[in-house]
């Protein structure tokens, strides 16, 4: 695999444009009694007409056996080395918030929880307050004065939300003060590296004082923290690929992942349409477009097959859209698969499809999950899909003399 | 690639079982006047149902056109990078008579010779003297006395034996004494760092005293030394996995390569059907099992096509007892390819099955090299059919945020 830098070296601005769509959780399993999958399942003509027109295979994301989260299904995607940049657990809820990270941030993700008398963890989520609730907390949290840092707290979710230390010099490598289990007292935050020091002082006072002012709300009568980490250092796809690439994207998240390789983020509506619309209007600027479409996950999550196939169609239906206009390379794909059946992400390869007119194509006439198995581009890491649209876009030089 | 380390922050504890059944060799060539491999060639309706039901593929062990030896093979099919973790020839003939070796050992492979008046190698193999002999010779040699150290001499077959030498702060970062072709005198053992030269001034004793003690036994009138070596550094599979591993291995050798993973070593008796009847016993109490099977191995080295058929067939007829056992995961495959043509190891990929509840069947339908070359998973490194193995029983949490 080449390096960024050697990809860098290779990779030339033109006028080709490439369209990446990424279906998430888009793989699946079969369902025992028809023996097909959620793809398999759906009526997709348009997609069959890309796989029969295109190149074929499957990707690992991450690595064969491997369930990615979104942050690494997406890097690879974007062709960044998933094992070797890494998204961590606060700046992901940053991000999902939509909340503006800036370099040297530090990020935990937060949980109110309940403690007993004696101090002890007795609900990690506090029997998940409301969202009114939450909110109200974390005003009251984000009152609390660390000198030296400029904090931010914010709702996410039942107990969920997000706490953002802003200042010079800090280092996110600390440790949880979250216990993972109930039963414990939450843990002191301690410095993994002597550049942490500041970050598990301020965090130490954050949760002493959060203890004092919850201490009246009975169940959210504590806060835990965790997966401290700090914005990850990513070249941008204009530095690596020369590309000036936008990103289409309904969650809040995945603007954030797309935010993380510099791509420029375009306001967009809530449904799927709106996406594709959005993406016609915008054509015209960008010479590299992310579409991200949302619920083929959520329906996945949710283990519900049959909302999985609709939207799936609902996809191939609105397909045409993006087709019509004939960008020079069309990859579809996905970050991870999520199985109805497993009702969760899972390490199951990802069909995929790369569509140009330079690609060979193969003899794959449907886009399956089983065929894409005995597709020309084989079974293959997902950070290739980019390398690949590169070559289709004749975007990339000859390595070597 | 995950690191051990990363896979071991993935890895779950779980009731989930998985066996990996190891046909040693398994891979051939086809027959010019059939066209038809061993596996191909025998009658297995067992195999071909796991095949259809299971996901299907090639690995290869090392690396595409690498022959793997033994170690090797098995390091990769127990989730060890066999470019990372080598397993040294002094150490394998040890394991492979049973020898409890320690941590800290230094093993070497000894051979019986003949040297002539001048002290020149004139037969490297002591014109392969008989076990009878070597015993006796062995058993004369371990009279020898090293200060600081434990000498055992042990015999392995015809002109082989194994030394070990046992004591604190040794090292084996030495120089073999075997010049390894005839007409050169035996060379002194030198060390290659400094932590070794206390084991190159013993071997170099031992060699001398072995010259002295064996002048009357010609042909075998003295010995060559190759392969020092000490346990590799392996984290277990407990360390690793989280699993209770066991491993059923009829020849010690095989034996020896799980313990160096940490297995535990099941007693059983010589033929197939006693290892499989030893699994059946031993289901209870374990969440993985190796077995090995052997003889598939031997008789592709000797050449036998048809006597390898049979061995396939018999391991297919007893398949039912472990299909019986409906493991969470049922893994076929081999450590290495043993053609018949060849008679030898080869670098041929080895047909390979995943079957589970969880993996996406393709459309194998018949366990060959042919078909499996088309299965879903592909063509793979070795090592990651852990990593599938231990994703299929559930036992993975998802990497990253």
């Amino acid at each position: 695999m080449l390096s960024l830098d050697q990809i860098k070296n290779l990779s030339r601005q033109s006028l080709s444009k490439i369209i990446l769509l990424v279906i998430d959780g888009l793989g699946g399993l079969p369902r025992p009694d028809t023996g097909k999958t959620e793809l398999e399942t759906a009526r997709t003509p348009n997609l069959d007409l890309l796989a029969s027109d295109g190149i074929c295979g499957m990707i690992d994301p991450v690595s064969p056996g491997i369930t990615p989260g979104s942050a690494p299904g997406h890097l690879a995607l974007f062709g960044y080395d998933p094992l070797k940049f890494i998204v961590g657990r606060g700046i992901l809820e940053a991000l999902g918030i939509d909340f503006d990270v800036k370099h040297g941030d530090v990020a935990a993700r937060g949980n109110f929880c309940t403690i007993d008398q004696n101090g002890l963890v007795i609900d990690r989520r506090a029997g998940r307050i409301s969202n009114e609730k939450n909110a109200e907390l974390c005003k009251i949290l984000g009152n609390i004065v660390l000198s030296d840092v400029e904090l931010h707290v914010i709702p996410v979710k039942e107990h969920r939300f997000a706490v953002i230390f802003r200042g010079d010099k800090l280092s996110g490598d600390v440790s949880d003060s979250d216990p993972q289990q109930v039963g414990l007292a939450p843990q002191a935050v301690i410095s993994l590296s002597p550049a942490a020091e500041t970050v598990a002082r301020l965090a130490n006072e954050f949760i002493s004082s959060a203890k004092v002012m919850l201490s009246d709300h009975h169940p959210a009568n504590m806060v835990l923290l965790r997966g401290f980490s700090q914005y990850p250092n990513l070249p941008t796809m204009a530095e690596v690929y020369k590309l000036n690439a936008a990103a289409i994207a309904a969650y809040p998240m995945y603007r954030g992942l797309a935010k993380l390789a510099g791509m420029s983020i375009l306001d967009t509506g809530t449904s799927i349409e709106d996406e594709f619309d959005t993406l016609v209007r915008n054509y015209a600027d960008y010479d590299f477009f992310f579409i991200h479409v949302k619920k083929t996950d959520s329906a996945g999550e949710d283990g519900d097959f049959d909302t999985k196939v609709k939207i799936i169609e609902e996809v191939d239906a609105l397909l045409p859209k993006i087709i019509r206009l004939e960008a020079d390379v069309l990859v579809v794909s996905g970050d991870h698969s999520t199985p109805a059946l497993l009702k969760g992400h899972s390490w199951h390869p990802v069909p995929t499809i790369i569509r140009s007119k330079w690609c060979r194509p193969d003899r794959v006439r449907e886009f399956s999950e089983t065929d894409c198995s005995s597709g020309a581009l084989g079974r293959f890491p997902g950070v290739s899909v980019m390398t690949l649209a590169m070559a289709n876009a004749l975007k990339l030089a000859k390595y070597g003399a």
